[in-house]
């Protein structure tokens, strides 16, 4: 995918050092580290080097000189706790050439830390545990950096033009920490550096491939590297992410006119930024005062899941069906055996019968349905692993539309979910589309 | 967590480098490293470094140069594409200090892969296209390593007593070839210094925290490392799974004791190595050829999510109801509006009226039902967020359990969906429960 650069002249050299043998064993997936980068690509920037280390002091010292040789800002994670294991603040310091110290700020920290989280949960102790002084021993030069949500502080020491800071690897804790002590003055080491902030947009898609939202965007921009402007494309299956980082507003104007220029792109745009694909869906119900059900074979519930997942989806969504077997689709969706016995279950007639049946049943504006293959078994000449059809019911008709996916079973499925949804939410954005009263 | 070392003195130093800047923007995150610490450590060895690296000739040279000063196996993923992004080859070269030359074997292996592949999908192209040529420029001295999957070959170099594998980054491709070209020469390695290969056995649990489970464990190895076993505790929430890996089969055989000598730990297993918690119930019911339904409220269809996530859930699971509305309740599970107007919805009271009234309508042997409050509103000083009651209804009898649980929204949906499930579980397992007929 092409790749255009906004930050080559930088002066921020940023690095990331994970510490832990959990992450070279791959008993956790360093989210944290794919988080902070989006983060500082949001400012235009963005990280250079990324090491991670075992928990072994020689292996941690070797880490900071390296980093120390290249680059300005590192961020370290992981190793702050009480245990053992926990051997960051002692790496630090022989990579300093000082001793550990106890830090009467972190230690006054985290005696504040225990009192207040004991008001909240009068189970947990308001007093310092056995285990909290080791937190406390820092490098002498060390700064304190406030923990405002967990016993660890995080601290910051200097090495030549090299700054350190080190977060505790707890994602929760490593994000707030994150924000305070490094993504905050970042920003405005950028700002001071350079004037205007960057503007970020980001932009997202169902139904079109990364490659088709690159080629779009390659229309505009061309495909070779820019130097005011890069783009990041993130494959979220099936969701296709699309965020221009840029310090033009002319450059976000230009893209959001290309991207809403072309019927084909722009049907495909559900949301922005943080918007969730069924959270736009339950939005634009919301503001209609319409509701919605389900009734799902192939995806089993996965339908209902995506819905619910999304706080207040109870003011439009008011449940389904999940007719996984055909006695189910009969006798709770008033599918008829008949029907059934001459079409089969994964059929255009099916899929229309289980969302009259789940509107009627629940008194909803609309309901959408699904009935499919999902694999790997079940499959046949005429109708194939991946063969779906979604139906969307309303008190007017009953819309219809089926597809082969070339997935497996799980990806199948979630494809499956976001098709039946997104048959609806073209339907509503229609301009032909007149709002249904509730039977 | 007590991490315990069987490889301390093991003559292989594996480093990882991942290559790509979509890896350091977070625009994906990098599951092919922690699958291969996985499998790594279930040979008895572990990965000593990882770097992720920029797509820039520099920093790759550097980085192979910082590994042949340390490691003796290398593993490097990404950068093998076609595309002017993709320079892992010509960094190769660059650090070895020879030129890149057109591999004709690579090439033959491409044009193979095609015709191959042109026989199974008649849409595909059988002949060379314009941009796979660049993918056979290989490092002068470099060995071949078949891609049976993809259209971009391996390749393998040697510097000192350092050996460098390269993978594409694309999971599946990348999988496919560290088995054949990394895992399989490894452990043909280690077989030949060393003797016996390394034992692997994974419990895993639901309803145990890590600690609870690294005491109970400890309790039985001491809580210090040990010569001859490493233990890995992996958090998959709200799973726990343990895994021993170690060369004494009598090592296996006393932790496998330990675990079944403790009722409290025995009742949270729920399974080993690959079952999955809802794939293991599944098996349970088929092999007494019973049958189960759903009725979801907070949950939202996530229990028939789960279950049907399990290729052949048909034979077991028959479908259900979401009933996130109340009005559902009573129109599709025949909870009496009286029973909710006294009791509410989050009530032991309609949790049992909701499995016996999706037994009833589906017909199933079994029912599931739970109703709660995930939050993040909702709550009130009587049920306050986390309020979950739980019911599981037979031709006998109906059970019920209830819990508040301390998580945010996505974790107390997804506990309430493994504790719906492992009610169920849990009455299967026992001895008194006799099978049921179905009605």
């Amino acid at each position: 995918m092409p790749q255009q650069n906004a930050s080559s002249s930088s002066p921020h050299v940023i690095e990331q050092i994970a510490i832990g043998d959990e992450l070279l064993r791959g008993l956790v997936v360093d989210d944290n580290s794919a988080w902070l980068g989006r983060e500082v690509a949001s400012l235009g920037l963005e990280i250079a080097h990324r090491q991670v280390v075992a928990d072994r002091i020689d292996d941690i010292v070797a880490a900071y000189r390296l980093a120390a040789s290249r680059s300005t800002w590192v961020v370290v994670s992981g190793g702050l706790g009480p245990t053992v294991d926990d051997l960051t603040a002692e790496a630090a310091a022989t990579f300093l050439g000082e001793p550990v110290a106890l830090s009467s700020t972190a230690l006054e920290q985290i005696g504040a830390w225990r009192a207040a989280r004991a008001q909240l949960d009068k189970t947990a102790p308001a007093s310092l545990q056995s285990l909290d002084e080791k937190q406390a021993w820092l490098p002498a030069s060390a700064d304190v950096l406030l923990n405002p949500v967990g016993t660890a502080p995080g601290f910051r020491i200097r090495s030549g033009d090299t700054t350190f800071v080190h977060f505790p690897g707890v994602p929760r804790e490593y994000k707030k920490l994150a924000q305070l002590h490094f993504l905050a003055p970042l920003r405005d080491a950028v700002l001071s550096d350079g004037g205007s902030p960057p503007l970020s947009r980001t932009w997202k898609f169902f139904g079109l491939t990364e490659s088709a939202v690159a080629e779009h965007v390659n229309a505009l921009f061309g495909p070779g590297r820019q130097d005011d402007l890069t783009l990041h494309y993130r494959a979220h299956f099936p969701e296709i992410h699309l965020t221009i980082v840029t310090r033009s507003s002319d450059r976000v104007a230009a893209l959001e006119r290309h991207i809403m220029g072309d019927s084909r792109v722009r049907h495909r745009l559900f949301g922005e930024g943080e918007t969730s694909f069924a959270g736009a869906l339950l939005d634009t119900l919301i503001g209609r005062g319409e509701t919605l059900a389900v009734a799902e074979s192939c995806t089993g519930g996965l339908i209902g899941q995506l819905l619910t997942t999304v706080p207040g989806a109870s003011r439009a969504f008011m449940g389904g069906v999940i007719a996984y077997d055909n006695a189910v689709k009969t006798a709770l969706l008033d599918v008829p055996p008949t029907l059934l016995a001459t079409h089969g279950a994964v059929s255009r007639e099916c899929a229309e019968a289980m969302a009259r049946g789940a509107r009627a049943r629940l008194g909803t504006t609309w309901a959408v349905a699904v009935t499919g293959i999902a694999g790997p078994g079940g499959g046949t000449a005429d109708k194939p692993v991946g063969t779906i059809h979604f139906a969307v019911a309303s008190a007017h008709d009953v819309h219809h539309r089926s597809v082969t996916l070339p997935f497996e079973r799980d990806r199948n499925r979630l494809a499956s979910a976001y098709g039946a949804l997104d048959l609806l939410r073209r339907q509503l954005a229609s301009p032909v589309q007149s709002p249904s009263p509730t039977p």
